[in-house]
């Protein structure tokens, strides 16, 4: 960094409503991360930037210079092309598991850094700890060896990617600047970039159980993030799907597992089996594989197959059964009708609270707790029924996941419209 | 405080334009007094406040809770009714130095708490200073005694006063959150309402010598800070004056003495003696005096004798030679015709430069370095007539000091249309 600026006249800048320089944004993201910009000067910047916004280029340029904070990977040594997938994060959204491997099923490498769960949401680390054995932490060679021999690889990133998001993450969330559209599409660019990925498909959910809302911001959100894979050379396009109700029938870590293999073995809720089908469509596609058919490759088994080498090459026992939470609850419904509303975020959260997820990030999560669903919406019930299973290794936290699940089940008399609401709202291409 | 609210709940409010209960603003400002709110988390919350604003009830709440953290003065004591005036800082201001005598003719009690200077603007303490053996720390005690016996005290606010504020105003120095016009008025009128007086007068500079360069943001500022007074049961009025060109013809602690002698001798430059005489009428207006004639207590040395009185009771040596620059230099007129323009800006970054003003809080000043003018807008003048004299005793600062000058000065052709800029341009009111 040869230049040199002022933090408060980037501050002021953005405050009043400018534009911030390449080379204002190259210092101010590199004397961060060498805290030379202090955290309270950042997070100034931060809501200026929520409240103000950036321009494409800005926030291409604010992605970069994350990118440039830290380490690259390079999978240009692979024999296959590299697709990748991301989704903002959801409940029950265990879709990474069986879409890996059905990727991988048709030559293309999957290399899928993924995270833990903190709040309502859950990791997809943490779902796969759930099977005996399994490790999350590779070494770079490992992962690369992996990618040549398997195909997929899961597993968590490493500290050197983009450390000044790790550190610009940590301060957002404590000063209200979590929400900022071009923030959260840089956080989840840069690290995506660095990666080295060739192509990307973007799961951007929307509804109740999502971190985006409402379908405009849903939409900004994926277009800007859209727009800065385009930026460096990334093949990337956006899915908009529905979050007001969970993905399949289970949150939680095992019990999403589970579901997934069931999946991977040909069945599964038509939500995930659904879901699964149409992100493999978007990454095959833009991994040269437009003709592919991944339904194919999972009723026939293909896929289950590069599932079991997968999680074998990272130490996990296929065979052994998943872990059982030492309790469970049921949620029964009141009244006969069609279920018509099932809240994702409600059941995120009690699913939280039995066990599945972290309040901090350095607590453990509970293999087997969550919540599993016995109905969808749409589906009909009958009083007295079991609408839901709750499970925990706790039973002392039935209470406070009961409390969160007040209201989040609506059920009316039958002959009741049931507004049809469509998983795959909208896709964003370049 | 009982009740407990959370920071990032706080900042999310005032970022989604709403508006802070009386309960988050109580708990924000004394939790960050205590270190429970994070230095980042208040950064974020006042750039929200910046950009967002906040209503006259708010604002009020705030700057009770800022009285709040810290003790309250109070001049019930006294036999006499108090008045105090603050103004928001220029190039030449120091009609604090004859106001105070002035208005404790009239039997009103003139508590002064006064700063120093930062940046371009003198502080009334620095310019007292140039006289010897003048001290700016006096007790609460020798404070009463002294305002009991000769009616005015200047010096040094307490650190007892509004700790909040302190706090705050160093963060916002960082942050690039000064401008805030709730934060600003907060500020000034947090130390005037703990500091007890009955009455204030406030001094609303607008210009480019000014903190607010613009007439309505000036307005805006005057009417927040009168609104405020009014909420806190004190007797508040504004005046807004010029600040586009210096105050008098000195700018520089001893020379600034000096002139503030002269006109307290019955003599002195035309616009210091005009804004002196206002704000003394509505100083005394509000104290209950509308009939006082302070222009006549400047010309019969009454207001002389309660200088005099005033400096040696805080040790100063009113008799003694003001210190003297070791250097001088002189700017010239470049061509004949009517002075238009003297920027105060210019001038106050020349005296700054020369040695009158800090660049940093800890640094020391000297008594004797500013700018002196020969010439006013409105003035005839002749190439090659001094136009300025710059004094220094630090010679090499004279290169520095004329560069800020560059583009100060504009001289037109004889006949050019002078625009009259009044120095008296709004008065704010209940």
């Amino acid at each position: 960094m040869s230049e040199q600026f002022d933090a408060v006249d980037v501050i002021r800048a953005k405050r009043d409503h400018g534009r911030l320089s390449d080379g204002q944004i190259d210092w101010v993201i590199d004397a961060y991360t060498r805290g030379a910009v202090a955290e309270e000067q950042m997070s100034a910047l931060a809501m200026a930037i929520l409240l103000n916004g950036m321009d494409r280029a800005e926030i291409s340029r604010w992605t970069a210079a994350m990118i440039a904070s830290g380490e690259r990977m390079d999978f240009s040594g692979l024999s296959r092309p590299t697709a990748d997938k991301h989704s903002t994060g959801g409940v029950g959204d265990k879709i990474t598991l069986p879409l890996a491997p059905l990727v991988a099923v048709f030559g293309v490498a999957v290399p899928q850094l993924s995270g833990r769960g903190l709040g309502h949401t859950g990791g997809t680390l943490d779902k796969l700890e759930a099977i005996p054995g399994w490790r999350a932490a590779l070494s770079n060679d490992e992962m690369m060896r992996q990618l040549e021999d398997v195909g997929a690889v899961i597993c968590q990133a490493g500290s050197g990617l983009a450390p000044a998001d790790r550190k610009l993450y940590a301060l957002r969330d404590v000063t209200g600047t979590v929400e900022a559209i071009p923030l959260i599409a840089s956080s989840i660019m840069s690290k995506k970039i660095a990666e080295g990925t060739g192509s990307l498909v973007l799961d951007v959910k929307v509804g109740s159980g999502a971190f985006m809302k409402d379908i405009d911001r849903a939409r900004e959100l994926a277009r800007t993030m859209v727009e800065l894979g385009v930026d460096a050379g990334v093949r990337t396009v956006a899915l908009i799907t529905d979050m007001e109700t969970p993905l399949g029938l289970t949150a939680g870590n095992g019990l999403e597992v589970r579901e997934s293999v069931e999946v991977l073995a040909g069945g599964g809720p038509a939500d995930v089996v659904e879901l699964t089908v149409a992100l493999a469509r978007e990454m095959l596609t833009a991994a040269g594989q437009p003709d592919a058919d991944p339904a194919a490759a999972l009723a026939d088994g293909r896929a289950m197959d590069v599932w079991r080498r997968m999680i074998a090459a990272q130490g996990g026992d296929v065979d052994a059964p998943l872990p059982v939470a030492r309790e469970t609850e049921q949620v029964l419904a009141a009244s006969d009708g069609v279920l018509t509303g099932l809240d994702a975020y409600a059941v995120g959260v009690a699913a939280w609270r039995l066990g599945a997820g972290r309040a901090r990030k350095e607590d453990p999560v509970q293999a087997a707790a969550g919540v599993e669903l016995h109905a969808k919406p749409g589906d009909r019930v009958r009083a007295g029924e079991p609408l839901l299973t709750l499970h925990t290794d706790t039973p002392e936290r039935f209470g406070r996941a009961r409390e969160a699940l007040e209201g989040a089940v609506r059920i009316e008399a039958d002959g009741a419209e049931v507004a049809a609401r469509p998983l795959l709202i909208d896709r964003i291409g370049e």
